[in-house]
Order: C-alpha cells, then sequence, then structure tokens
C-alpha cells in the first residue's frame, strides 16, 4: 500500500514467520504457511494483507474486513469474518507495529560522505555512518557507528553522538551528547542558549549558561523542536522518551525514562518529570516543578504546581482531572444559561 | 514606500490601467490618464500614492488623506476628500492586492543552479528552476518549470514539485508530493514521521510511517511549520489552504480546499477539515475529528469534540460561540465578586 | 564545573578582582586576595568557587555551601557559614552573571571564512567576521564587524548586520536590518513573508508583504522563532528585547524596548507593544493591539484587548490580574462542588 517511489518493501511473509516476530499465536497452527504481502488499514485491505484491531471502535470495520489475516485480542476473535487468519496478541498496535517493520525494515543508512558534506578534520567518525550533502560537522565531534546525518544537519563542536542515531535534515546539535539510537528530527535545535538574562532597567543582562543537553538512549525529537543546554546543571532527556514537534524544553529540565510529549508543550526552566509522564499537545509546565512518575497532564493544560506521581490534571491552572471534569460541566451549565 | 535595497519597483501606472487590472471602476472617468507612482497607508500617502480603504475604523484617516487615489467601496465614496480620485471596488483590499502586485509583481527566478547547490544527478528540474546556494536535492527528485529553491532547502529523494512552486531558505521536504504555486517559506518541514508509537512499560515502540504528504495547488505553508507524513494513509492539504507560521499538522490529518490556519495552530493525528474552515491562532485539535466546511475556530480554541459546517466555536473545551461567549461573561462576573 | 568538552575557562580571578568586574563589596578587605577558580550551584560548591544566594528559598543552601565565597544581598549576609567570604551584591543574580562571564568570557569569533561557506562577491564583510561552513551570504548584504555566522545559516539578499551580531547554526534572515550585539539563535526566521491574504471563495489572494523588519542593537532571539517582516509598515524589534524560542512575531508588530518574551508566545499583526512589557509562555495577542509600558502578561494568557500601562493581567480573555485570580478560585470552587 505505500507508495514504491518513497517505501522499499520487503517480503512475502508466511504467517508462521510474522507470529513468530511479534509475539502473536496464530488461532488455527494450519495458517502458518500462508503468505501476506503487505499490511493494510481493515478497510482497505484485500486477502493478500495484513491488518490490525486494536480499538473496539472498529469491530464492525473488522467484522467487515477483507483482509486476508488480522492481529486481535482474543476476547474479540470471534467477530472475525470468515476466512480470515488470526493472529492472536496481547497488544495488537504493538505487534502491528513490529509486522510492519518486517515488510518495511528501517534501512541501515549507505555509508559514505556525501559530496558537498563538510567534516571537520579533527572530527571522528564511526563505522558504517553516512554524511548527507551540506552536513556540517565541527571540530572534535565524535559520532557513534551506523549514525546517519542528514542534508544540511550541523553537528557542533564536540558534539557526541551514540551508535545508530540519526540526525535529520536541516537540526543542529550544539553542547550535547546523545545515546544510542536518538532519532532528531528534521529542523530540531540541541544545545542551544537557555533563556537567562539578569533583568533590569538598565538592559536584560545574558548569564552564560554554561551546561549541557544529555539525550539518553531510544529518545526521539521531533520536528523544529528545541532543547536548550543548562545554565549550569545539564538539560537531561532520559532513555526511550518520545517528544513530539515545536516542543520547548528549557535549561535545566530534567526528563525521567519514557515520557511522551506531545506537539507544541512547553516546559519552562528546572522542571523535572519523573518516568514515564504523558503530557497531551500544547500544555505548559512553569519553572522549577516536580512532576512525578506516571503522571498524566492533558492536552492545553496549564502546571503551575507540582504534580504527585499517577495524578491526572488538566485545566489552566492545572487541577485534578475529576475536579477539572466538574469545573467544565459549570462552566458549560454557565454558558446554556443554568446555574448563574 | 518599499525599501529599494529589498524591493522593485514597477510603474508607474495609470488609473485607468489599474483599475482594470484589480476590476475596480473609475468614480469619473476623468481620472482614467492620472499617474500613480506607488502603493501607501492612507496616513503616509502623498498625491503620487494609490491607497484603499477596507474597515470602517479608517474612514477618517481616509477623509484625511493626501493620497492622489484610493480603492473604496462605493457606500463610502462620499467620505472621500477633495480631489482625491475613487477606484469603486466591491472588495477594496483585494484589489489593493491586485494593484500592489503591479507595483511589486511577483519576480520569477533567475533561472540557474547557484555554486554549492548539489543536485544529485538522478533529479529532473524542469526548464527556468533556481536552485540557491546550499540547497541540496536528492535523487529521483522531480521539480516542474520555474521553481526557486532557496538556499540550504533540502528537497529529499523521489520529491516530487509542480510548477511555479518556492521554497523558503533552510526548508526540508520528504515524503511529499506538490501540486503547483505551493509556496513552502523557511525552516517549514514536510514528510518526517508521524508520532507514532506503541506505548508501553517495556518502551514506546516506533510505528512505521508508511504515508505521504499531498499537497494541492496554491497553497502556502508558513515558516517553521511542521506538516508530518501519514502513517499509513497521506496526509493532505487542500487546493488553496494558507496556514501560518509554526503550526503542527499531524499524520493523516486532511484538509479541504482554502481553509486558513493561524500561527501556532496544533491539529492532531487523522482529524480531517472540510473546506474553507478558519482557525484563529494556537486553537487545538484533539485526534481523530471532523470539522464540517466553513467551520470557524477562535483562537486559543481546544476542539475535543466534532464540528458541524458552519458552525462557529471557542474556548477550551470548545462551545458554540454564543455558549462560549456566555461562559466567558459569567466568568467575569465571578472576577468581579458577582454571581458567586 | 562546566564540562571542558565545550567550555574555556579562564582565571582563577581574586575575590578583589571579581568585586570589582560584577559591582560587589567585599565584607571583608581581608579576602580581596583570595583566589577562586570557577563558579558553583550553592549545593556543588566547594571551597575553591564562587556561588550566588539569589532567592530567599534557598538559605538554607546558603547556610550549609561549602563555597569558598558567595555574592549575596547584605540583609542575608548574617545567615553565611563559618569561613566563607561574602561579596555583598544589591541584585546577585546579575553579579553572578558578570562573575561568570569572567570565567567564561563570550569568546571573539576565530576571523575567516570556512570551506564550504558561500559568500556573495558583492556581499561586504567588515573586519574579523567568521563565516561557517555552509553558511550562505546572497548579494549585497553587508556584515558590519566581529560577526559570527553559523553554519548553514542564510543571510539573504542586501541585508544588513551591525557589529559583534551572532547567527545561528541553520537560521535564515530576509529583507531586515539588524542593529549591534544582536544574537539570532539556531533556526530562527526572520523577514520571511507576513500571512497576508484578500481571503475570498474563489481563492485566498496573496497580498504582497512589502516591508522589512529592523531589530535594534542588544535584542537576543531564540531558536526556531519567527518574525515576519511587515506588510507596508517595518517589523521592529526595539533595542534589548529578549525573545526565547519558538516565539512568532506577525507583521507589523512593533516591540518596544527591554521587552522580555518567553517561548512559544504568539503576537498578532501590527499589535504594538511600549517599552519593557513581559510575557509569559504560551500566552497569544489578537492583532491590532497596544500595550502600555511596564504591562505583564501571565503566561498561557489570551489578550484580546489593549493593556494599560504597568497592568498585569492573565486568563483567556485575559482579565487584570486580580480579577484573574478570583475567577480561577471560583472556578476551583466549582471543581469542588462548592458555589455550584
Amino acid at each position: 500500500m505505500a507508495d514504491p517511489r518513497f517505501f522499499a518493501k520487503s517480503g512475502p511473509f508466511t504467517l508462521g514467520e510474522l507470529a513468530a516476530r511479534c509475539g502473536a499465536k496464530l488461532a488455527r497452527e494450519a495458517d502458518a504457511d500462508k503468505r501476506v504481502s503487505d499490511v493494510a488499514a481493515l478497510d482497505q485491505a484485500g486477502p493478500e494483507h495484513i491488518s490490525f484491531l486494536d480499538n473496539r471502535k472498529y469491530v464492525d470495520a473488522f467484522a467487515a474486513s477483507r483482509a486476508g489475516a488480522c492481529l486481535v485480542q482474543d476476547a474479540l476473535a470471534a467477530r472475525a469474518p470468515a476466512g480470515m487468519a488470526l493472529l492472536i496478541a496481547l497488544d495488537p498496535y504493538r505487534s502491528y507495529a513490529k509486522v510492519a517493520r518486517c515488510f518495511y525494515p528501517p534501512a541501515p543508512p549507505v555509508p559514505g560522505i556525501a559530496a558537498g558534506a563538510i567534516v571537520d578534520p579533527s572530527a571522528r567518525l564511526g563505522a558504517g555512518c553516512r554524511v548527507e550533502a551540506g552536513a556540517v560537522i565541527g571540530a572534535r565531534a565524535e559520532i557513534g557507528a551506523r549514525c546517519l546525518l542528514g542534508a544540511n544537519a550541523v553537528i557542533g563542536e564536540a558534539v557526541l553522538l551514540g551508535e545508530d542515531c540519526s540526525v535529520g535534515p536541516g537540526a543542529s546539535l550544539g553542547h550535547c551528547i546523545l545515546g544510542d539510537r536518538v532519532i532528531i528530527l528534521a529542523g530540531a535545535r540541541i544545545g542551544q542558549d537557555g533563556f537567562g538574562f539578569a533583568m533590569g532597567a538598565e538592559g536584560h543582562l545574558k548569564v552564560p549558561q554554561l551546561g549541557r543537553v544529555v539525550i539518553h538512549d531510544d529518545v526521539e525529537i521531533g520536528a523544529n523542536t528545541t532543547v536548550d543546554r543548562g545554565a549550569g546543571p545539564d538539560t537531561v532527556i532520559g532513555a526511550g522518551c518520545k517528544i513530539d514537534n515545536l516542543v520547548q524544553i528549557g535549561h535545566n529540565v530534567q526528563l525521567g525514562r519514557g515520557c511522551v510529549i506531545v506537539a507544541q508543550v512547553g516546559i519552562s526552566g528546572s522542571t523535572r518529570l519523573d518516568d514515564f509522564v504523558a503530557i497531551g499537545g500544547q500544555a505548559g509546565f512553569a519553572g522549577h516543578l516536580r512532576i512525578g512518575a506516571g503522571a498524566r497532564i492533558a492536552a492545553q493544560s496549564g502546571v503551575i504546581r507540582d504534580v504527585d506521581p499517577g495524578v491526572s490534571v488538566g485545566g489552566s491552572p492545572a487541577a485534578p482531572v475529576s475536579e477539572w471534569h466538574r469545573q467544565t460541566a459549570a462552566i458549560r451549565r454557565l454558558g446554556r444559561g443554568k446555574g448563574e
């Protein structure tokens, strides 16, 4: 289904192979040798495709689908149409991700330094790296094996990248240290000066920003997102964090492991998020806060106080989610002329 | 009035020529041969300038203006000062746009490939294209006639551009197909991976993003705006959409024709806007919504439900605009100590 | 404390020297010859470090600190631990900024044009400029002395920069005039077309954007921030303004001197801010407003009316801050089931 102009497809694969690679179990062992040639959405799939059902909302589409095979939870398997091979999975979306990666495996970079790339002679590149046209690698930078540095990306002086990292076109990195398998999308800005000034009527005096950005393994940072370096301490992005586009991370911010931050969120300086915090789009955080592990912050929230571990909040200023829902219900009544 | 350091001016033109080119009608035919040499705002114009009155707020400035000529609606013509030549227009701002384009016509690019541009040998460029210094054009890209590719812009592998497109400095395009006369401003990011992960405590697993971005004719996309490619379906921007700076468009989003999206709006994945939806700045949309044709979304709204065609909404969570106004009035009373 | 991989340190300095350079007064003149080798935070400092106490919240850390010396207000000096040398300052944070700049002085650029930079032969560069790899300088641009133009930055045709400016990697400037000591961080976009269209069902017609961006001395503009050029008048950024990352400044906006604008703020076209306005993150402004000198706008505000000089506002729509606090208190009560 993917446009071959842009995507190279592997396969076909037998359902037995796919089940083994995605941690699913075939409902009928007899389907193990059946072959499928691609992934497709339930409503677009044909007999040669494997699809998935993740959301109960789409049960009807599942029941009507012409897909040859489908990833599904055991509890919903009975709704399958006749003739569909079933791969029973605990988390069908996660299994789908693995199946899709079989058909469209992340390609390792084609090693080499393209014409028009500028690599400082004192920089060190690991084996198998690709540096695309116009990319600039500064003095003393050290790049691990198999990194892909996109066209017109800039790797600043002395920056360190681990192995298997990818830096998108036009992104720029400075004063930072990256772990392995870090993905920086196009136009992201990592490690520039934090917003630190001693304010005053005689002029706002710039305060030297003497920290770094430290990004741990398996982080993804979205397009045109900005991560400022620390003022003294480092700005830290924990392992496995996923950050969407156009997010602002201020100086000295620390993110634990596995945080998920949707687009256009802003986190002010020195705020600390513990592990697995999830933040909806356009939410904002004041500085110097502590957000506990597993907290969930609704989209467009304005967080101005610490949030305890595991708590969900919403609204601006943010309140626990049950309070926030009562607030919005009360406001809705006010707008309908009741409750005034 | 425009700084000749940056803008090349044409003209002068007679009012007869200008009236014909902008769809206006001279109030007095005797003015047809009068010449003007430039456009200017009402309060800055002199006898050699043509100005316009679009907003009743500026009627006094119109009555006091020294402009030699002015575009104006018939209903306000009587307020003109003595000696001002009048061009009667149904939509004076639209006519002004056409007149301003007479004096400052969009220059076609100077054909050629600048020193320091890197064009892959397998890329194809139409006649009359200009590739500025540092621009990178990837393998198998196909660029229509008369496109302008700005300095340090990146056109990814296999990307397709129609005719008369313009890509600003430092912008990057991948996995996308553009129609004719598409304008991409500086630093915009088109076609990078959408934000798709199968979340889990054992790590968030990246889901391959197998769609494209399809941008139809006459679209403009603002500086540092991000448009992610689809996860499976395409992300689609309909003909004539105008998108401001720092906007986030998630994967699988579909915009109909003529949508207008002001700066810093965020639209989550799989949301669909029908034709001519207008969105104020910093509004946000949840995913998987349907926004009907002609709907109007106020600035800073948080849209979490479908919006019917033609409906105006505001607030967060967004409500029909009359309800929203009652909500804000009631909240205002609460803040003044009444209504509690 | 700063990582020597990224930062070059000067010193050591005597406390006498530092006191003189930062406008502080030694509590005991006998400490004048004592030497310190670096700055450090109160809780990380040792005898060889100088630290600072700016916020009463950290008095306990001050009392327990092992720092050899500390900048402090007179009123808090009595809380110092034994043996700590004290530098009494009216504004310890401002004095700290000066001390930190002694240890980590902003390095002047190393003059020269790096390999892979593209400078148009008609551009003029002042003495002592550095042009990094991949930077592009357009025809007729004029760059003052000692400017640093970062890797892959783009200086458009005829752009003017004053002296001692710095343009970050991947930033792009067009149709603009900069004063002295202006700092543009990575990926900022200055001078592209404003968002001006004559809307209509037959298509939105682009209105030529005939103004410039004028940036006065000592301005800092954050990473991936966008500043559109004027439609006819100029967009103006007053001297000493500090603008954070991902901010949107629309066409014809005028900022007075010393405004401070935190990340992700959006200011719509033709709005004017007088001197020393301070704006919290993610606030938004409608167009054509006037914000008086010294006004303070809370984070996430939605400003839709003029604000008088010196007034603080918050909320969306924004209200004077005392009203806004009563609003949020009343809403909080609604969410707790009281006041309904």
